[in-house]
């Protein structure tokens, strides 16, 4: 059995959804059905705190519904998702919130929560977020990039993060200046410059550093947490470490395609880079490294996946012949447990830190410890078998999210999971997939509690 | 429950000397006896990792034997701590080590370990430290300061580091510029400056920083983990710190006396400044928030208490009319627990860092887990009743340690230990003390578990 | 006589307008006039990097003329200035050149030069920079405050650093972040908050760190060279001393008023702050000593004082009832060169630092060496015989600028000019000015001699 | 001309040993002689801060005498040196000023100075600090490397540092570890690695870095100026760049050799890498950039040569099969301002930049400053005319050192030594060298004037 702040020999008895007692093994108590960890770890379900179902984007959406998005998470070890509701400009966000409640309503396979985009910044909306808190949705998502779009001022990224502040929710940030990006954007598009590799090269790394540090500077003028998603640049990572450094209740997350793919992957001929666009850009190699060393600093704390999903036909094709119109994202929700498992693999992280940063923080970071990410009497019994011996190869043949393709196809990979149980049900083992849809259960979050 | 990653509501089960099962409340197993830990917390019992039993130093002996030393322990709700043996010039390690064995074994209320200090480092001893580690003591305390006694050349550093790196040993750094230091008392003496402020003058913070800096250095040159012992001052705080942002395995304690008493108090006349010499010396109390930060962003790790009691009464009074002839060195060990939950109260740290800086990264970092600084199925069954509401004033008057003096002396505080055990022994309770000296066992240590 | 690296014993001999040689004491040359300097400063003339003479700003003028500016700039020993050309929305960059031209032509009582303020960033107004550096303005000033007013986007202030990367121009910066401040104003004047400390309250120092940070950075993207105008607080200083530290090149100028004033002049009673409104705002008191200390680094290399007077009578009382209506400046002209000599008098920098930041380097980062800055054959005879031991002390009452109020009204400072000469005609002396209102010609100016 | 702060087209009038005066081009002065510099550059003459000339190590002596030495300087357009006097153990200070001044008095073609190299601290030679610094010798070279030999203690560096605050003048250091070295040495020797590349591998960046933070810590301690010769590591570069940040008196020079010149060189086959066997070492080639960097940062403020020749055969043979025994030392005397201009030439530095580091800052560094550093009426007539055109190529056939083979063979450079005055008297044109030994007066020296 593996926490996060160590490993212990155990058993995990478990009653209805709940886990019931952890024993030293050989204490004998009758159970209903025995499943047998020998010789693998056992470990609590993962979380995956960025995720995109069903997600308007450009005219499309993202490909996997609730339904096969929480399906192909719990193939993976992730027995929980946080997904984000997209307020549209205009519309309020508790209507946000009820429109994504039926989007999900009965279609999960696992248990989920959500975050809330806000888009439209104004005095009603800063209102809601405060019944957002109260319906258990308290961390807030804001961009500096997509104008027109997301993209929130500085003004409003202010007004919001007071309000944050006041309600102890928490400010969640896309760091890119999208402003000076989109000059760049428009720069190379006039030059004829086309490929998928532009995305990546009008979106230079110094341009997410910059925002990152003034995001943070936003945040310590109105005392607002900060949790910046999706950090992919090393300038991004030196900002958040400095601001840690300093105690200021700044957090950061990376994904495991910063990990493991990067600009080369982007420039791929034949519009096969489309694939690898989304937003920030894959970075060039180098700042692989950075990443793996902020995991281990802690000035990265959680890898989700940003999970969103576009078919390379149809979706990323609407941009051949521009880039700027590939729908941003990278499939990722099956594969995230075992991808930061090759890391203990590789000797980039412990045994105990792949569990703290898949499950136990973001657990702790949104509110649903201790009731998810930890092997604990009382806790959800969310529990993974994971063999870390096993061999797999990524493959969008065999994999279970409702895309066309795998932006891993072909890596091969040690470890895999076993069995995996959602509120105390059996829902993947060695035999298949036993889980049911409507099974999820949407989950209120309490506040961060990384605060001080 | 309380431990490091988060409070759950649970029963803890002990059979023998073991935590047999964790259990939700209600879950009915039939016990012996129970203690009721209703409204109060139930945590891992403390380690302190930097105690001197017994030590000789200047022609004295610390005031606590292992025997009063760790009864008082007891007391205060640690149930392990780490002592050290310390070479004398010209002798061997395992020698140290028998004669330190020989110390404890058969008189101690609570476990220990051992750290070995380094003084004579030759090809023989450098040797020795192999056998050391196989004898379970895999950290070796050296000195940056005390020229002529434990002082250290960085020569000499440098090949105990090189050794330490080879055997998964960690070097555990007292870290001050003793040869400077040195030049700065004798001046001050010089011009007849005598008075136990004077000890912390000639001390100043950035001497402490230097000598961190270049223990840091020397570990980054031969790889070795460095364990940098109780850091008083920023300056120190900011060269760990950015070593940590490296992912240097560099870690660093600080010790209650640094976060509650300052400069201020070295400089009470009468000679009662006397009772605050230790070195690093007592800090201008503006260093105290930053160590506090420190704990926050685990800049420092652990906190330990240094405890080193001399009573003012013929020891300290060894130093009158010469500061630099007064004793090393504040009593602590009791009272650790409570003035790091006072931390708690005063909003300085969360109620899980309080458990992770006092017991878990203690046990950890020095290779106990998971026999020690959790409560998991399977540890020993060092579990601490914790009542927080529970009101106590410090004073000599009433505390366990054999020193006439308390440096906390008047202090209140909220919080207090309710019921011991130490492997499934109450050893104190409301009525008092049950332990029995002898009871403690020798820890055999493994590697530390955070070196990446 | 000083020169920026040292000062020796000399004679100067001027012919017509210029330098005509340098000359050993006692080297006998024959002279029409001899201006006897024993005992006194020989230093070039003063350059102000920064004015503003009838200045449009929120319906008013400042209210020097370019005529009782420049005079005023003489009588205080400034022989050069640099004013802005304010570009207007909708309206060309060369018109608006042309338009300060007729402004200053034949007004000028001193030599002067103009930047140009580039309100409305566009394909015309971008390629109109190049006529305007061929025109010998080939500076650029943006502001990253003022939403609505000089306002310009990142995306805008991109594509002008471009531009001046491919003229070598440089890109001069206003670096506050406007848009966080206009949020601020507002939600202080709904609360009631109207006073002109508000002024300094509401445009916290961490909003100029964050512009200027966002500024270097859009800067290391581009390759342009950028100059921050008036930097006022130590988090500005800060990022800028970072960038310059990996050779960027990025340069910063102070202004007195930030070296002695302070947010506690805002504060005063009776609507008395509105004389020290400006912006950035005046700071803490602790922000002077980080400014000098920037001044002896070079991380702040020139002072300039943003010379933009308005009465306090009709003008500053245009915000009696709304601190946000108040005309943002502080008058100066005439007391840069004596309120740096007193920073000379007190020990904060050097004889030889006085003359580099209040004209040598000016000169050389504006195009104007070695015309200007220095005293050296062919150079412009433009000297001043200073006295470092003549009193002074600043009164509206005797000052020379067009303005009824002194922000340093009972000043007292030691130190004074003695004689100036402008392209070799005495202007100032002890009898008083004898310039000529016409006298000062405009200057083309060639690129910063600073860039790498 | 081209002084550090621009260039002007003048005249420059020489009257015996001084400069009269200086003139526009056409003001028609009658001159005994004309040196015609049309198309060249005239500078001040070069000031190498730091030679050994005659310097007794390890049992044999620097190869150049005072004579060959200066006459190699004027070759190359140094007029100045200033040379280090060495304190053998045991003897005085004052004794040893007297045996250089034996050995220089009456042997130099160029002006010249001393360091005092100061290896014994005690009471008396402390005191002898105040005697050296009336005759003239105010900076004070101390060791942190060469253990045995030169190197001091933290202790005696403390209290020598004492003693140059009182009487105001400079600490100089060494400052590589040298006690940490001498281990690694040993390491290196006892494994058979006798190679010259071992000289560099066994003093890695890390320990120059950390001896320069703690003598930067030491002078901060003491208040005393620092000045690090040498410096060659990015580390050690990072820790002076922090400290000047903070505007504390540290300066640093670099020598041409780190510039150009790296590793590779030493680990030449055949003993080859010998030659460029100095400390600290050359370093890894990507070192190089940073201390070009440095230079235009003025984190490095001079360019010194550390001029220290042994000839390859019969001295650095004494190497040969023990790379601990190389006389350690490189020439370089002679080409310290072409290969500076060579700087220019690539973009590195400007022509005033040049003009600075080689002749200005170390005149104003080292207390020479309005003699010597800059054509200005009054100062010594040190005059260099420099053809900026002109190609040569360095070799030991050609040059004029003493020592039988240059560390530059080969290389081809742009720009040459045209006319070289010293103190007003041709030493060096184009029909070779007309100066005469004994012609070199000795420097007593001023304080350092960068001290605020």
């Amino acid at each position: 059995m593996v926490n996060a702040t160590g490993a212990v020999a155990a058993d995990v008895l478990v009653e209805g959804e709940k886990i019931a007692a952890l024993l030293t093994p050989g204490f004998a108590i009758a159970a209903d059905r025995v499943v047998d960890a020998a010789g693998k770890y056992v470990i609590p379900g993962g979380i995956d705190a960025h995720t995109h179902m069903e997600m308007p984007f450009g005219g499309t959406f993202s490909a996997d519904t609730f339904a096969s998005g929480t399906t192909a998470a719990a193939w993976g070890g992730t027995t929980t998702i946080i997904d984000f509701a997209v307020q549209a400009k205009g519309t309020s966000l508790m209507s946000t919130l009820d429109k994504w409640h039926t989007k999900a309503d009965g279609n999960c396979a696992v248990d989920y929560g959500f975050h809330m985009i806000v888009s439209d910044v104004n005095d009603t909306s800063l209102k809601e977020m405060e019944s957002c808190a109260d319906a258990g949705v308290n961390s807030f998502k804001m961009f500096m990039a997509y104008p027109g779009v997301f993209y929130a001022t500085d003004g409003e990224i202010l007004r919001a993060m007071q309000k944050a502040r006041e309600i102890g929710g928490t400010v969640m940030m896309h760091a890119e200046n999208g402003i000076a990006i989109d000059q760049l954007v428009a720069q190379a598009l006039a030059r004829g410059r086309t490929a998928p590799v532009e995305h990546g090269l009008t979106r230079p790394p110094e341009l997410e550093g910059e925002a990152t540090s003034r995001a943070i500077t936003l945040a310590a003028v109105t005392g607002a947490p900060l949790y910046v998603v999706h950090l992919s640049a090393a300038q991004a990572l030196d900002a958040v470490a400095r601001a840690r450094d300093t105690g200021q209740n700044v957090f950061a997350e990376t994904c495991p395609q910063y990990l493991y793919l990067s600009l080369e992957d982007l420039a791929k001929p034949d519009f096969e880079g489309a694939k690898y666009v989304a937003s920030p850009p894959l970075r060039p190699r180098e700042h692989q490294a950075e990443l793996w060393r902020g995991l281990r600093t802690n000035d990265l704390s959680v890898v989700s996946t940003d999970h969103c999903p576009f078919c390379f036909k149809d979706q990323k094709e609407l941009g051949r012949g521009n880039f700027a119109k590939i729908p941003n994202g990278i499939p990722g929700v099956e594969h995230r447990v075992d991808l930061l498992h090759q890391g203990v693999v590789r000797g980039e992280i412990s045994l105990e830190r792949w569990v703290e940063i898949s499950s136990t923080t973001p657990a702790r970071m949104f509110g649903l410890h201790p009731r998810k990410g930890v092997i604990a009497p009382g806790a959800d019994a969310d529990v993974v078998v994971y063999d870390p011996r096993a061999r797999q190869t990524i493959s969008a043949a065999t994999h279970h999210m409702a895309v066309d393709y795998s932006a891993y196809e072909g890596m091969e990979l040690t470890g895999k999971v076993d069995t995996v149980l959602s509120r105390g049900r059996v829902v993947v083992d060695a035999e298949g997939f036993h889980g049911r849809i409507g099974h999820g259960r949407f989950l209120t979050r309490e506040l961060n509690q990384y605060l001080v």
